[in-house]
């Protein structure tokens, strides 16, 4: 089936989708019941790319979130059937009124449509992504990264059986079986029947699919975050929150990468927030200041201050003010998490205001930025973008609304 | 002065325009004044455009558009006085919760951050982009069409000199003094610093920048709008709702292009039709079976469903069913606005459901669709798309928002 055909049945699909209500509901959780009891097949599917992924040499890191056990496949439906259970996100009023001449204008949510989703090596996003989009009344195409070919096929197929059993149209869940360079250009240019386009991964996807896409776009994850340790802050608990977000989990988004510290306090902050990460093996780089107070620390460059390590790593940086470390954040974050380390009323308002990221936080781990934490359910990726929705993306945030008008043969 | 200077200064500016309140109001309301005091030299630059434009040929209904008088300038300045009292459409709480962990979370409107606005012919757009965009916390970027070069000049000067003597940063209105279409081009590339670029105008600008712009876009503004005549309608509400949504005003986006009327009620309904807009010498272009009913229609050929008139044309079809309709309407829509008339709840329930475009009427006037009717205030176009914004975009389609977190150490 060529990718145009995919399209166009994707687009029928959001067709019948977008006015279904418990129907999805019990699709997905069919789908979930459906990974359990087929969870031979996907990880021998699994198995195949774990092989194939050590013959060529993957880290283990890479090799790590590729693997699925029985445990990640009971997650993933658990995941799934949350997600099923949700409030249905579609024909909600957002706004009601009416109007002095008598019509009645309502805002009411609906699906997106037809939703691509381009992701790298977790295969567990193609149910993630599944549940989510169907859930919102969309249906999806998914392309998967060359890694996971395998696992994220099997996936795909018994989610798509389930559903198609569940009496949901073929098109609403379909995964591009070609993991090349090529598919993912040609799936950036469906401007027919792609609504939106969610790139999942890193930093050089989100650059490919921003550059390349002729459809709209939403930029997820890329999350260069940073901590500033004002003059006034708590020693320790500067040294908890740097110490939590750093290394709690340091290969997803919302995971610190640089620390900028007041010069006034550095000297006795720097070697308390040292020997916590010290605990983990952290990798310090720092800026020549922080170099002379921690000799463990190695000297930073200057594409230091740009990137996300996603790894035990931490930039570090003297500052010697506030204006110096919004300046810092403004220069080099990517809009997603910062944080404050103060016991200033002022500081930490002026850096609520002024910090231009999605999630700005005081005295708190940027670790938070995440839909569950939120309250806001699963979500589909972090928007680092200001248009359409900017943070955790739930259900909420995967859909549209339109205007309904009823009037008694009003004119103008 | 570079593309790249206006870039920088407008970012600069809309960093200080973001933390401003009631000096906005103020900014504005004086910009208005000042439109008023300086009208003579709007008018004398208005009047070189005009010239121009006649040498050159242009259409009537084109010199219309272009002409300013000082009534024209009186609306511009009242419409940037509305829009300056509008409440703060910044800093708003949109949402806000107390986590079970004692994290304290806020999502507030943001600015959008600095706005690009490619507009043709009206030079009135000047004013109106100009104070919702800056009511909004955001720097603008404007680049008007050539057509009205010299008015757009005049406009942009007075109101950039009166905002600046209200203490506004330089960048926060800017007009980029070369209409080529290469100046237009390299606005769609300036991604380091353009939030959203923002067409207004005819489909072939909307699909230029549609197809050439990096950064990202909300598309607006064109519109194939159908009316639908259902076989229970009311012969003469379908008639003065067809009379109304086509020559109330021709030549705007929610004016109707094209008329289905079900087979069961042609014969009765498309003369009374055809005689209340042959009060206004509409032109009919209708499919064969409509040329039966009415000698005085023209064959309508396959393009004439898709074309946006603007002008008093309108297309007619007869089709058999409510099923035909839709399909119609959703093959040659532009997503804008579209009604049915008709006495029956389930196809009034359906037409609503099944409509995918930005408003959906029962039994009402597509003219409808504008910010002021919907209640929305001043509007900078009709959001045709399903991202961001959908309809009539007003002050708060011009936000974005940003999570505000507050915590006492929280970590995860």
């Amino acid at each position: 089936m060529t990718l145009n055909d995919m399209g166009q049945r994707a687009k029928k699909a959001a067709k019948t989708l977008s006015v279904l209500g418990i129907e999805k509901e019990r699709a997905l959780l069919r789908a979930a019941g459906a990974l359990r009891q087929r969870q031979g097949e996907i990880l021998s599917a699994n198995r195949e790319d774990l092989e194939k992924g050590e013959a060529q040499g993957l880290t283990p890191a890479l090799l790590d979130r590729l693997r699925l056990t029985e445990g990640r496949i009971e997650d993933m439906a658990r995941a799934m059937e949350q997600i099923a259970k949700e409030p249905d996100p579609i024909g909600r009023v957002v706004r009601g009124e009416t109007r002095p001449n008598g019509l009645i204008i309502q805002q009411v949510t609906v699906p997106l449509g037809v939703i691509g989703i381009i992701f790298e090596a977790r295969p567990n996003v193609t149910a993630d992504a599944c549940a989510l989009c169907i859930k919102a009344g969309s249906a999806v195409i998914l392309r998967g990264g060359k890694e996971a070919f395998a696992s994220n096929k099997a996936i795909a197929r018994v989610l798509g059986e389930a559903l198609t059993e569940a009496g949901l149209p073929q098109g609403a869940l379909q995964l591009i079986e070609d993991p090349s360079r090529a598919s993912a250009q040609a799936l950036m240019g469906l401007t027919e029947y792609l609504d939106v386009l969610i790139p999942r991964g890193g930093a050089g996807l989100i650059k490919a699919v921003k550059e390349g896409a002729r459809v709209p776009v939403i930029e997820t994850g890329v999350g260069n975050c940073h901590v500033f340790v004002d003059e006034s802050a708590g020693i320790s608990m500067a040294a908890e929150i740097i110490f939590n977000a750093k290394t709690s989990r340091p290969s997803v988004c919302n995971a610190i990468e640089t620390v900028l510290v007041h010069s006034a306090i550095a000297k006795k902050a720097l070697p308390a927030i040292a020997a916590r990460l010290g605990e983990k093996n952290v990798e310090l780089r720092g800026c020549p200041r922080t170099c002379a107070i921690l000799p463990q620390a190695k000297p930073a460059a200057e594409e230091d201050w740009e990137t996300e390590y996603l790894d035990y790593i931490l930039a570090v940086k003297v500052v010697d003010s506030l204006e110096e470390a919004l300046s810092h954040i403004a220069k080099y974050s990517s809009g997603h998490s910062e944080a404050i380390v103060t016991e200033s009323y002022g500081n930490a308002q002026r850096f609520l205001q002024e910090v231009d990221s999605a999630a700005v936080y005081v005295n708190a781990s940027t670790r938070f930025t995440d839909g569950g934490e939120f309250g806001l359910g699963a979500e589909i990726g972090i928007s680092t973008q200001k248009l359409h929705a900017r943070g955790p993306m739930g259900l909420s945030q995967l859909t549209s609304t339109k205007y309904l008008v009823r009037g008694a043969g009003q004119v103008r």
